[in-house]
């Protein structure tokens, strides 16, 4: 018999919450608000208390907003940690939710889950080192390295990198609270609002903010290339629907390398090493099920 | 009876040929000027085979210049690629020491190796997910992620990183060939002696050269904590005989950093977060002697 996961997707606005197997079958799916930890977190448990009445659960994946603690044999494992987000610093959402529902839990960055899911049934299936990004309301980067999800003493945190940034060119400051022209600050969803006067998807595909946005993911991607050697790497999140963006970021980034790198993937187009995520809009709610299907196969191990 | 490894630490001036165990038992150890492939590999596999009439080896390990293939599936496994050093473009290392020598063979960057050294026996002994770099002639780096050696497409060129670079405090252009004022374009041996006239030992302590050069090497450290999120980085090579640019670099590290990343490790002064190798200038042979250990168990497996 097949195994039946659920799964979180925890967002600052949203959770979202489902029961599936896969991208071919997800039974149901919920959004329930982001408020105080108690009770968004006693919805996300009534949720699954009622779908448990009728399905039984192998494991809950949960891929969740930061920073937070994804090392499980630390003491405060499974929670959000110190994060800006009011109320919500310091919350154990994997005690909270095992104490409820007595089932493995699998918990990693929304970034990890979502690399993970593509991992398994998306664009870096086979692959065993590669980087997703997402550039939204911020820039968050997770990935694998060696078949192992990225984490060591905490988790990436790669759009906080530093990145050349021309004052002549692009005087905008950066609205990075703590970095202010890190990557986040100079190419972030609120970075093209504030620099251009008006929000990403209503800049028009011809508009220059696409030219300096391209360059400064272009020397992003140099970067974690050069840092990780990634097979693929995934660019997914609300700035990139402007679909116009990948071919100017690849061509940005083969003029970067300059033909440093000798090898076949690097060598053309790019347009098979610089991709959209395959799942789209469900990479995330895919990547928590990913994440119970692997604390799932850990915990019967 | 315990094993007994050979060691080749292959550079673009010399090879260091060794047998031995570990940091407490290198039996012998010679010195090969790097000529032509041919002569040189030619004159190690003599001196293995003479070493080999009196010791039995179990493995030997190469960490090499680069590029390089590492990937043991690939058909130019133990190749080096693509360098510029004359005659040596497309040299099959591995496979000419292996027929000749037939015993297993580890292969992997010099930064790796050295790395991976370090991980068995030095300074960062017990840990996971470490970055191991180098800067010298050149900025190179290798290590860890979720214990395996960082590998991908290639292996990581992190000298190659585009870091901020003000060139109203700091006109110079940069020395590498590919990109100009990439990381290893600024901040490298020959980057410090063309800016200021004079190799970096003969710079004293308090010259403004090591301010300016710790501040490149603060921004790049704090692209690889973004990136992989190590639990300690590792600086060596001939600029970090500078041990004044210690202080300099960590407090540039947590400067830039801002209190972002809230954990006990990148809290204080970085003292143990930002160290020197613990194998000094033996961490080379070392590294070569660990990665053919690993091959003899591997070979065993």
């Amino acid at each position: 018999m097949s195994k039946l996961f659920g799964a979180v997707e925890a967002g600052g606005t949203k959770f979202v919450c489902a029961i599936g197997v896969g991208p071919e079958d997800i039974h149901d799916i919920v959004r329930i608000d982001t408020t105080t930890p108690a009770e968004t977190l006693g919805r996300t448990i009534a949720y699954f208390r009622q779908q448990h009445a009728h399905h039984s659960l192998d494991a809950i994946g949960i891929g969740s907003f930061g920073p937070l603690d994804p090392d499980a044999t630390s003491p405060t494992f499974g929670f959000i940690t110190s994060t800006p987000k009011p109320g919500w610093s310091n919350t154990d959402i994997v005690g909270t939710l095992r104490n409820a529902l007595h089932v493995p839990i699998g918990f990693d960055t929304d970034v990890n889950a979502a690399a993970f899911g593509e991992h398994l049934w998306g664009a870096v299936a086979g692959l065993h080192t590669f980087v997703y990004l997402t550039l939204g309301t911020g820039i968050g980067g997770g990935g694998m390295v060696g078949g192992k999800l990225l984490h060591g003493l905490l988790h990436p945190e790669m759009g906080h990198i530093l990145v050349p940034h021309d004052r002549t060119a692009d005087p905008f400051g950066g609205v990075c609270p703590f970095h202010a022209d890190c990557f986040e600050g100079l190419a972030s969803g609120p970075a093209l609002h504030k620099r251009w006067g008006a929000p990403a998807e209503a800049l028009p595909s011809d508009h220059p903010a696409w030219t300096l946005e391209a360059q400064y993911i272009g020397s992003a991607l140099v970067n974690f290339i050069c840092t990780l050697s990634p097979q693929r790497i995934i660019l997914g999140g609300g700035v990139m629907h402007q679909r116009s963006l990948f071919p100017l970021i690849r061509n940005q980034v083969r003029s970067l390398l300059h033909e440093y790198i000798r090898v076949p993937a690097l060598g053309g187009g790019l347009e098979d090493f610089i991709v959209p995520p395959a799942l789209g809009d469900r990479s995330g709610i895919l990547g928590a099920i990913a994440l119970a299907q692997l604390a799932s196969t850990e915990a019967s191990a």
